[in-house]
């Protein structure tokens, strides 16, 4: 069987199987013990040319994207990033020029979130690959998973999602202070970074959490670059935080004068509900498929 | 101009420059505070299809390859190597035993070397790319740099080399037990792998130590699947130990009855002799050029 029969989930799966449990697959971020006050976070983000940016994107937005992807994980988690390493595959024709400008991405978010660049490796490789790895700390009462939503907590999104393939992906903010804001002052049930579409990264924080949800269509912020709204359902590489909150906490976010930029989208409800998509009269939407972005 | 003409050491030199001093490149693992008594060590090794290996290539050992080139980094800072993340770019037409196989080549490796598996990414790319990080630990008083060889040091090396490319590169075995031992029962002045031949990363540690080395010939010990001596001083994947102990230290390693597989092959000397070889007659052998394996 070839990998685009099987599909990213299933492959994911089997290498879930292969690795047992406790491998730390299942959160955006590898949770490793550390001490009685904090946990670890590693995790690594590889993009492809052609694949996850073309030859066309400017390589400074390139490299501030690959470093970004992997502070998006580590917001997911409620962490603070710390150290990064920067593996390269590059084409032995390419400009120099370019490898200066993608470093100076890299380096430049870097410096905003206070991550130190500590080394890395470079092969050659026809198509540009760029992978980061990626290490964070966070307080174990910190802590945000995918797993711990419950019934009744309201889902919400860090900010406008749909369309970010038409350029957003390139220069998006990783949600790092959000998130801390929003661990340090609230009790965060679950969380994920939707990189993968809305409905595909719920779906992850449902599976996980064993619950079902209920999203209501009008109240999904859609950014001005979407085309449809299809594509702040499906499309990936929004790098908005979704997480949910208990109905009280949830009320004491709401309330906040100065929240412009957490939208309550949805709640919790009993896995049997499944996941279901209401319009303002309260008619049932239709989902193709809980799906989004798949490499195969 | 190209990276072809500025060559892989040039390359790393201007990213060094960018990332300004302590930026851990120049090291086989970057060295992080962690406590009083441990730093981590943090590593990445990318391997591309082509490059590192081949389509012909056994799946299972390039996976035991691709694990075993971060371990030899983590053993060659006198380490304990405890997580590693796998960032795979696969083909959709890739067969999924394929990538089965790679897994069970990484996990068996894994296991033999208590690594825990915690996660990774996955991407879309037409030729095969693996980027393996780890995560090791190692006590301040066991750490091992390319830094700290003395005058009279003597110069060792933990195995036969040369001819590693026709095969033994895919299934060498990383000295992280070895190293090991050598921290916890020496003072070990530094420590480096020969991952690009034994000049080029003697070199490492005579710029990184600010000092000149004599190499004997005749005490070189020849791997038998080298073909010429050349190779055991310019091909690289050898993945050794080369290192350097004080004499009296030395001394004790070289009677020790157990000893078989440490080897001294030479001294350190003042930085202005720079690098010689000499054969048993005393004379002198022209080295082309401290150079080895370079990506461009």
């Amino acid at each position: 069987m070839k990998i685009k029969q099987l599909g990213e989930f299933g492959l994911i799966d089997l290498i879930k199987g292969m690795l047992g449990s406790g491998s730390g697959v299942g959160d955006d971020c590898a949770i490793l013990p550390l001490s009685k006050q904090n946990f670890l976070l590693l995790t690594c983000d590889m993009l492809v040319e052609d694949t996850d940016f073309t030859r066309q994107d400017k390589p400074y937005l390139v490299g501030r994207k690959s470093l970004g992807c992997c502070l998006s994980d580590i917001a997911a988690c409620g962490g603070i990033p710390q150290y990064a390493q920067i593996s390269l595959g590059l084409s032995p024709d390419m400009s120099v020029s370019k490898v200066r400008e993608l470093y100076r991405g890299i380096i430049s978010i870097g410096k905003e979130y206070k991550v130190k660049i500590v080394g890395g490796d470079i092969s050659r490789s026809d198509k540009l690959v760029i992978d980061v790895g990626i290490l964070g700390l966070v307080e174990r009462r910190n802590l945000a998973r995918r797993q711990g939503a419950k019934i009744g907590d309201i889902i919400f999104v860090s900010g406008k999602i749909g369309g970010s393939i038409y350029g957003r992906h390139l220069n998006f903010t990783p949600r790092v202070k959000e998130a801390r804001y929003l661990v340090k002052n609230y009790k965060v049930n679950s969380m994920i970074d939707i990189s993968d579409g809305l409905l595909q990264d719920l779906g992850h924080i449902l599976k996980q959490s064993n619950r079902g949800a209920i999203l209501f269509k009008d109240l999904i912020p859609l950014s001005v670059d979407a085309r449809s709204f299809d594509e702040a359902l499906y499309m990936g590489e929004d790098f908005e935080l979704l997480f949910t909150l208990s109905a009280s906490e949830a009320r004491r976010l709401i309330r906040l004068k100065q929240n412009k930029k957490f939208f309550p989208i949805g709640e919790i409800v009993d896995k049997t509900c499944g996941l279901i998509l209401l319009d303002r009269r309260g008619r049932r939407i239709k989902i193709k498929k809980p799906s989004g972005y798949q490499h195969f």
